[in-house]
């Protein structure tokens, strides 16, 4: 991220919070994620492929599949992070937002040139799903301060 | 895992099911996961350092966090997984259990020994949780016949 002159702000845990725009780039360049949706009561989490496109989630699933449910349930939160156990640092991103299907041909098409493959059965007829976020947080740690 | 004659299982989606003793070996290996659960009747997702004791998923939280409401609901969902974007191969593992805030003794003890430390303010007072699971499942991708 090209913003020397930023100042990070840091919250109550301790925790360097991302911009909307830092977590867009980590959105752009991380391929799995985890879904996370209410389910008969209880939250499900489940991992999945995911791309970015026009500053939304897309994601594939198979007809009849868990994941399935989770475009019924409409909202849905995504999470996606990167981690290093011998410096203990990392960074996480969370996506809250409404999962639609996609129904529209065009949108089809674009979606399918994208890079987005599911690794469980990449060949297997999928419909996409776009999830339109309404709150894109993250933090890193350690703080830029806390660094050696 | 040393079971070299064991039949792997194949499941609807031509993942390989992990067995029971297979996740509780990646959870023992595995420093971080996510927690999912409902809060205000949507699920919240949130990166955890974790560890396993007495097969059971242990972490800790601040007091006044976002995850000490985990315990107030109590069912919980924690995933982990490990993947290669190379190759497409990974893993991932999801219990499903009942959180407890512990609070014998005895049992803090023990805890505040194994070497599972927050890498948010590590050095904060914290209070332990365990997760008693009462489903262990887990998934890897390719399946070994895809494997090349």
């Amino acid at each position: 991220m090209d913003e020397p002159d930023r100042e990070r702000v840091i919250d109550h845990a301790g925790a360097e919070v991302l911009t909307p725009e830092e977590c867009l780039a980590l959105l752009a360049t991380t391929p799995v994620g985890r879904i996370a949706f209410v389910h008969d009561g209880d939250a499900v989490i489940l991992p999945i492929n995911i791309g970015l496109s026009n500053r939304s989630i897309v994601f594939s699933t198979q007809p009849g599949s868990k994941l399935d449910a989770a475009v019924m349930i409409r909202q849905v939160s995504v999470e996606i992070d990167g981690w290093n156990s011998a410096s203990h640092d990392g960074w996480s991103v969370l996506v809250k937002g409404a999962a639609y299907l996609v129904t529209e041909a065009d949108e089809i098409d674009k979606l399918n040139r994208l890079s987005v493959r599911s690794w469980v059965r990449p060949d297997a007829p999928r419909s996409w799903v776009r999830v339109l976020p309404n709150e894109i947080t993250g933090r890193r740690l350690p703080t830029p301060t806390e660094q050696t």
